[in-house]
């Protein structure tokens, strides 16, 4: 394929961030999801990141502060700062936070399997908080905020049925540049919007020594690849390393199962998920 | 709206149950799905009823018994005879078993919330279950059998994220009443295809007492209204009598968020489950 003249105009298209606009799409879109199902409140899991703080904000903001739960669930090997950071950013928006330690459940699993790696072990704890949240959603009549962004679920960055679970999730379509700059907007504390973004499950652990790139230079290729659809050729005319679109490419690619719901094997007319999806069949 | 003739043609249609032929196509779905991402194993949660024995009878026969590792989840107020039963279909169709009781981490987590109900219990112990198969199937590379059918999926009696949660369901497409012939034409004990339907979440609980139907009836219910797209009138012409039809449908309706992904406010051109599927994107 030839490169010809438009691409020229193409090159390296900046992420469009109008925090001011998004500040105000996002707290619609919270209040309308809960409001719409008869409900008031959401419960949320505060890691200390920018992103939990981030959405917790905009739902203290939607629903009013009283109306939201965070709920803060380490394990005994995270930071005591990333608490810190969860009640400073409770405290700043003005809602209430409770603590539940996720040590014994965890440890009375993995006593039985000690041979466990990171991976497995990590997992299972962002698993167990979904479960967690889940369960004082059921109880406070709430539901649970998402806090997954754009960046991780195209990466496949995130536990299936684990942080990635959620009822509403306002930051799902915000690539990491675009949170950032909302959270600023929205007055997340600097401290947190500042600090490097972590998982948190080792010491000194970071997403962009995790992953091997900066969110700022992957979210530039990612928005040049999905939101603009640039085709490969374009991709390298714009000057992203090819290796690094490989990279990229493959890392959506092998993460699609974690966007989807799970694979049903069509035997009827009216399949879920795939001929029946209810708000369109059933309008009437 | 008028009844007229056509719909003398319609009263209660039998769904079609032709064993041999789901048997063929689920063991080939089962194979193609697992084989296709370059993996050979399965694990599945045997609860010892209809469901999970199916699911795994027929993993069992697609990928060779030796490829499937069925676990067995007990809470310390399961029946005994749900184990028997899993492990009777076990030994039946050759796969091993093992069992990872779930009583120290449910019971760790319930110790600082004594007033939970058992809704709450109930939801916490199935999500519990969720988060064993999938370490299990990281440890194993193995990939979740589903064994949600769709008259539960339907209905909404399933815990989202939880029993509901799986890589490849073969039977989310098959009524209650497929399940039970499928099950039968494939060699699962007769004891579990004969046995009331159970949660087993407390001793003589079953689906149907749960419910305040059973599976015949509203089976036959959803296949006309959801297989065969029944307008109201056509349902009453054809004798559902009308609380039912209303009851089902609301149900339906209530549960539709269990069968769909969580809602991502919507910011981009390119929005993870609405513009973007990747499969119809990426296909060049």
């Amino acid at each position: 394929m030839e490169v010809t003249a438009p691409y020229a105009t193409r090159q390296k298209p900046q992420i469009p961030i109008n925090a001011p606009l998004l500040h105000r799409i996002l707290v619609a879109f919270i209040r309308d999801e809960v409001h719409k199902v008869g409900l008031e409140r959401m419960v949320v899991g505060l890691s200390g990141g920018v992103d939990s703080s981030l959405s917790a904000t905009l739902a203290a903001e939607a629903l009013g502060p009283s109306n939201v739960c965070g709920i803060m669930m380490p394990y005994r090997a995270s930071s005591a700062e990333s608490l810190d950071h969860a009640e400073l950013c409770a405290n700043k928006a003005g809602f209430e936070v409770t603590t539940v330690d996720i040590s014994p459940q965890v440890d009375a699993y993995f006593e039985r399997f000690p041979e466990a790696d990171a991976m497995r072990r990590g997992n299972k704890m962002a698993r167990e908080r979904m479960t967690i949240l889940y369960d004082h959603s059921a109880a406070q009549r709430a539901l649970v905020l998402g806090t997954s962004n754009k960046s991780e679920l195209l990466l496949g960055y995130g536990t299936l049925f684990g942080d990635m679970a959620s009822a509403v999730n306002p930051l799902g379509d915000l690539y990491k540049v675009q949170v950032w700059a909302l959270a600023a907007e929205v007055g997340v504390p600097e401290v947190i919007v500042g600090k490097q973004p972590s998982a948190d499950l080792q010491p000194g652990q970071t997403d962009e020594a995790d992953l091997g790139f900066g969110y700022r230079e992957v979210d530039d290729l990612l928005y040049c690849m999905v939101d603009l659809r640039y085709t490969r050729p374009e991709l390298l005319h714009a000057g992203f390393p090819e290796a690094f679109i490989d990279r990229v490419q493959l890392m959506v690619r092998n993460s699609q199962f974690k966007r989807r719901l799970p694979v049903i094997a069509k035997v009827s007319n009216r399949t879920i998920d795939r001929d029946f999806r209810y708000a369109r069949d059933w309008g009437r």
